[in-house]
């Protein structure tokens, strides 16, 4: 007779602790606004105990399930696809307006979609996109405190571990999840605080620095990364405009910025696969001209890649460059999680796309138009991509050409 | 080794099938904005699936969860009890001024808030109701279509049927909800159709005769309950101001309508314990003046009644009468499901507070002042409870006193 395996509670009521006290830091008072999927309910169970317990006004628990989701794909007429909840998304903006607060917990299974029909899965995004965008905009412009946790689904599970029975796998995926986002440590909520303020330290000398590029080199990598202009590094906790500093993405190791979407030159080797909509995009080289890819190739999926890179004008160029040391605890852990949440925290990555508005100096106080002539990229997309690895090397290269050592064979040089 | 008892899934098809086509009577192109607990997961996942080859535009699941309602009840900070998601009511109201049809699944643990403090339940309750308001009218105006079905719920399952295991007694509720619902039938819609047909010659009936009043009598009950000025019968099927003719109670027995607010004279002895917010009050006996609850007692919960009849003053006055033949379906059962929405089926049945506008000749076109004057009642809540047997008798009295005989020993006299 053998045992299943189970996911351990006890780890379950930390990661939801570190959500509440370092991802969010809830303060009492506000509303909080929770989107999970039905297979995350126990971790959201102790989240909304948490949040109660740190004087929650209202929290609204909005859960999706991949039966139903799947059910509309697989039952509904043809008008549907063109449709979303408008209701529910102005009801969220409204919340936000009111300083609600915002936790995405993800962990839907990757492939969910794989088996529907592309075009209906595009026209479903795109009116979701399109309803969700003025309340998106709160969140992507800081205006609230709102963070990101994950939680095991069986699919996912299965896939970063397909040679173990379901119930091992979804364990393992547990406790890579909790290694990742630093529950496992003595006290969570303390290995946060360390963990920002080196982050802070980070990108703090980067900004000293003012470097007007980062020049990648190594194995199939030889990229010059042209820093936007008035472009700021940001890592860690962020201050939000409602004066709440709160941990965007649970985990991250990161430190980014916007590169300059017309001063990218070069070659590059993606380091690790890319999982995109189900498909798995393997070996990506691609070279830049001006800031614009004009040669993409990939060993797998290069149609797929072709297809993302011909979205609009702005998803040949880059929105994020983002430094990742290899010893960090996802890179060391090997486990590939099919998921960008983790995977970009793996290594150091760029980002075609959409570009962050936080990431300049005063960027709060920027129009569209003025980060535009400071070199930010718009795009309806952001797809994250690792280029770093134990063989990278990275110099800052400043306006008059002296470069300084920023990251040496995958480490911080500094 | 033993089997664990199941649900039949092809029965839980049957109800949802059921829910859309004769509880909602779906039509395509619209919303649907849909309540229920985790639990009732496999039949939400159903009607999903009914209700887009139907051809619904977009379905909106609000999912609820035990552990997060009591999570809220055993963490939360005083000042959440006073507080609701303004926002998300405020969206609902919004889908319904867009015709979006409104489903409830209903199967909570009965039981869910007993140990709670039930001032902090009252306070919850008040502010969810004022919250939800502006919605329900759309409901209980019967703006547009709705409809209520059930689903075992555990903790319900084991209240109905203790001495049987777990497993067991969710298959045994599953079944008598099944019973109750027609779905057990070779054609469940053509058997809606014929119950349909029945109801609607029983309240044509009453409409034609004009009672000015019902006279209840049995043991312990000796009551006349006086009817409000153009009220109209009404049982099954409804047409919804948006054309749609819905079944919004998935089962329903009773034909129903609106008291006078002031003309309810004599005591009543409840037939069957009601079982509110988790308290369970047997026995309860009231002594009616002028309309009023004037004096009111239970074996037990007198306390929690008593808290019911002062949360405002229209809790003391009556919104609803029912007629529920003693061998209905549900009654013949023999099983109580501690939910009003079987028990009021299994007998008639007076509520307390809120009465249905719709229950008047051209309800739809009075305003609430002409509602009120013509006897109709208003309150936050709207509470039913059993007063009908094997042994009660019912006379209508016509204004000059006619009596005519409508109810003998628990069943239909005409
Ligand atoms: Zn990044
Ligand atoms: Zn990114
Ligand atoms: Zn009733
Ligand atoms: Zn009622």
């Amino acid at each position: 007779m053998s045992e299943k395996a189970m996911i351990d509670p006890a780890m379950v009521d930390r990661l939801a602790e570190v959500a509440v006290k370092v991802g969010l830091r809830l303060e009492a008072g506000q509303d909080l606004v929770l989107t999970a999927p039905t297979t995350a309910l126990p971790l959201v169970r102790r989240i909304v105990a948490h949040a109660y317990a740190a004087g929650a006004n209202v929290i609204t628990p909005i859960l999706s399930d991949e039966a139903i989701t799947l059910a509309r794909f697989e039952n509904g007429h043809d008008a549907t696809f063109d449709k979303a909840a408008d209701w529910l998304y102005r009801g969220m903006r409204e919340a936000f307006d009111n300083n609600a607060a915002r936790l995405a917990i993800s962990g839907d299974n990757p492939m969910m979609l794989s088996a529907q029909d592309p075009a209906k899965v595009a026209r479903v995004n795109r009116a979701t996109s399109a309803a969700y965008k003025p309340a998106l905009e709160k969140i992507s412009g800081f205006d609230i405190n709102w963070s990101i946790v994950s939680y095991p689904n069986p699919a996912w599970a299965k896939l970063v571990f397909p040679d173990l029975p379901e119930d091992e796998a979804i364990v393992a995926l547990a406790k890579a999840i909790f290694a990742a986002s630093r529950v496992d440590q003595p006290d969570p909520v303390a290995a946060w605080n360390a963990h920002n303020a080196n982050l802070a330290q980070k990108s703090g000398w980067l900004n000293g620095q003012r470097f007007a590029s980062l020049h990648f080199t190594g194995p199939g990598t030889d990229l010059m990364v042209g820093l936007a202009d008035g472009h700021e590094w940001h890592g860690g906790a962020s201050l939000a405009k409602n004066g709440i500093t709160c941990n965007p993405n649970i985990p991250t190791e990161e430190v980014f910025t916007t590169p300059h979407a017309l001063r990218v030159e070069g070659y590059v080797s993606a380091t690790k696969p890319l999982s995109h909509n189900g498909t798995l995009i393997r070996d990506i080289r691609v070279r830049f001209e001006g800031g614009r890819i004009v040669e993409a190739h990939a060993a797998t999926g290069e149609e797929v890649l072709q297809k993302v890179l011909d979205i609009d004008e702005g998803a040949r160029r880059l929105g994020e460059v983002a430094l990742v040391p290899h010893s960090s605890p996802i890179s060391a852990s090997g486990v590939l999680f099919y998921n960008t949440l983790f995977d970009e925290n793996a290594a150091c990555h760029i980002a075609l796309g959409q570009c962050y508005s936080d990431c300049f100096v005063d960027g709060a106080k920027l129009t569209p138009e003025q980060i535009k002539a400071q070199g930010g990229n718009s795009s309806l997309i952001h797809i994250d991509w690792m280029i770093g690895s134990g063989e990278v090397d990275i110099d800052g290269v400043a306006a008059d050409g002296t470069r300084t050592a920023v990251f040496r064979r995958g480490e911080w040089a500094l």
